[in-house]
């Protein structure tokens, strides 16, 4: 028997909907780095009756460890410390030197906000000092703790109870992994491992035939936990296995790689973005965008990473036409021609941004994200896409993306993503850029 | 007793965080827009005993109605269909109408990839016509139906089975709400009605102090269902309440205007995005961005509204100082006397924009969004912005942002949003714009 969890988000906002969870799918990856599986999230309103029913249920099914996010604020509507402490069968009780601590963090951060009666925002946060008697405290980020509750008399899961802020969150976690009440809730977690491969330009009805092929072929793959799903415009396949079944494992890797090795691009975890990161790194060169229906969206999907002001340069986002001619020097007479939505023009944005910020490598992206301006011939969703880089390397492509505006416009950036990703790896296997001999 | 539901989301890429559910949250909201209570949602992972638990324990709490979302794909980890079937005691048969007008799907989409077996495609898909036997069935979006299978006899709630990709679950959500086993298990819907406030620049704590003074004022704001909630550093509150309750509402309303009138900016659902789109068409401006740490992100948040190409031109990403220089024309000795990250420089992107780009409008901003780049004078977290606007009107702020780089980069983009609203509110006032007298 393997450790299991479960977890319970919390906050009438999530439940809603006017707010998207981060903190169950982090707190998933967490668990199962750690070998301990997850059985279920659940995410419930504030009413008091809604939580308590889940932590009976969650505790029902068996699991050892219980982590709760959010209804830890100031406010009334917050009341996870209370319900977890009826939960535990353990007394609430006000811990000053806790009050105290809290009321220290608020004084520094009132000097941002000098009208307010800082007694009653005192008052407002008291509440944040009462917990379960024989908790072990986590310290504050923002000013809310965190508790690791173990249940009173041997039975039942440990609670841990984290506030709903990811910032907060996060370092409040890995305070209560280090916590003896955790250590003891998870002692028996499985090691498992755990791969990923990322295919780009492939349909998943294709990979349910490839695992019918690696059954029919006598590789026992049900002794494996794959997923797949198609994220972004990308298909992801992971497998989790017990350490015994790395041979199944590895027969059923290799027949993915037979039969999809051209669009598998990824075998280490690494995303595109980090690959056209490090091979922007490898080859000296930098980059720049010119974009119009992607409104400025891959420049920020190529800022996203940490460092990446090393080789990226930065972008125009030519939304209008005048803009396109004016900042990114394309012909207007081409797109009279040619239509601002054409591979000429995209051809041009693409030298533009060459050009115009003094990158080696450009993107250009003029497409139709819709709703309005699709026409028979150019649909809503038709994107022309164009890469130039040194030596004369170009590439241009004009692609139909499914879905409404928002798919239209984030799914441009992972096609641009994959065609500059390939011709930075053509370059790179002929021994181009600034690092080359 | 209103009617209550249930959302159960499956998918182990979901359990374990690779992606972001998004069905969860805009189911809720359906179901709230039609007066569905909604007690849980629950992601449960593929393996079927937690997806046949998780069915089971909303049952038993008394829900009218269960919504399903993903696990209709032809994979084998596919199996939402048949574990519904099980739990409403309805056997499984083949639909071969519905086989035939998934294959002619099929046969339209596999045009794409030439190179595919058909035969092998529709073995894969013939499974997702398998259906509980009395299921109503929704034609597919994509390749997958979705159903609405009621309880075999009488008790027991209604499940809804939705495919997982948005653009398929909501068309189809659409369809299931018109059937008749849908409108019978919701026939207890109660009728409440729903407002939202947004405020901007007030700390939560601030709102408890605000609900304690109209309780002491007398207000029994216990009879509304009050959230409040902070998102891209906005603060939401939330009311929910029967229409008996209008009074109510009416004087917590009156309280918080009086308190935080000046901060309140949107009483009627709108965004502050949806503002700034509806002051530049009522002024008849043009805007544009030269944006340095949010990489490109706030001209993307500018165009994410469809339509907004009627009044945002573009924008640069000035990642580089020599972009800075060169494309938004901010004086290189300007840099270099006050650093990159610097009021006068935003406000010379600011007017780099408006003059580059021909705009009525520029915002500019620089800052260090991290993790590197922080000094002790400018910390990680410092970003300056500027907006220029017609007859010399100006705003210039720094402000010191909480949180990680993306936090930083996102929550810039709400700053200056809310700058560029305040500006153009101000426009207005005195009849300003193209529009204007």
């Amino acid at each position: 028997m393997s450790a299991r969890a479960g977890i319970v988000i919390t906050g009438t906002e999530v439940l809603t909907g006017r707010v998207a969870d981060r903190n169950g799918p982090w707190l998933s990856d967490r668990l199962r780095d750690m070998g301990v599986d997850l059985a279920h999230i659940v995410i419930v309103g504030d009413r008091p009756a809604d939580m308590h029913d889940a932590l009976e249920w969650l505790a029902g099914s068996g699991v050892d460890l219980i982590v709760t996010s959010g209804g830890l604020g100031p406010t009334e509507d917050d009341r996870t410390a209370q319900i977890v402490g009826e939960f535990q069968d353990r007394e609430m009780v006000l811990d000053e030197p806790l009050e105290e601590r809290i009321a220290d963090i608020l004084r520094r951060l009132m000097v941002r906000w000098p009208n307010l009666d800082m007694d009653a925002v005192r008052a407002s946060n008291r509440k944040q000092a009462v917990i379960p008697r024989g908790s072990t405290i986590l310290e504050p980020v923002g000013t809310a703790p965190g508790l690791v509750v173990p249940p009173l008399a041997g039975g039942g899961p440990t609670v841990v109870v984290l506030p709903g802020p990811p910032r907060e969150l996060q370092p409040l976690w890995d305070e209560a992994t280090k916590t003896e009440a955790f250590a003891a809730a998870v002692a028996n977690a499985t090691e498992y491992r755990q791969t990923m491969l990322r295919i780009y330009g492939l349909p998943e009805s294709e990979i349910a035939e490839t695992m019918r092929q690696a059954r029919e072929g006598g590789i026992d793959i049900d002794r494996l936990e794959i997923t797949t799903c198609l994220r972004r415009g990308e298909l992801e396949i992971v497998t989790r296995y017990e350490p015994a079944e790395q041979d199944v494992y590895d027969g059923f890797e290799q027949i993915i790689r037979d039969r999809h090795g051209d669009l598998l691009f990824s075998d280490d975890g690494s995303t595109i973005d980090q690959q056209v990161a490090a091979l922007l790194g490898e080859l000296g060169w930098k980059i720049a965008v010119a974009e119009s229906c992607t409104g400025g969206l891959l420049t920020g999907r190529l800022t996203e990473l940490p460092g990446s002001s090393a080789h990226v340069l930065g972008g125009i986002t030519a939304y209008s036409n005048a803009v396109k001619t004016a900042v990114a020097g394309v012909d207007a007479e081409l797109i009279e021609r040619h239509g601002a939505v054409s591979e000429p023009v995209a051809q041009a944005l693409a030298q533009g941004a060459r050009a115009r910020l003094g990158a080696d490598v450009g993107i250009g992206i003029t497409g139709i994200a819709g709703p309005d301006g699709g026409t028979a011939e150019k649909p809503v969703g038709t994107v022309c896409f164009a890469v130039a880089a040194p030596d004369g390397r170009s590439l241009v492509r004009t692609a139909r993306l499914p879905g409404g505006r928002a798919d239209v416009r984030d799914r441009s950036t992972t096609v641009a993503m994959h065609l500059v990703a390939r011709i930075l790896r053509e370059a790179r296997a002929v021994g181009s850029g600034a690092g080359g001999a």
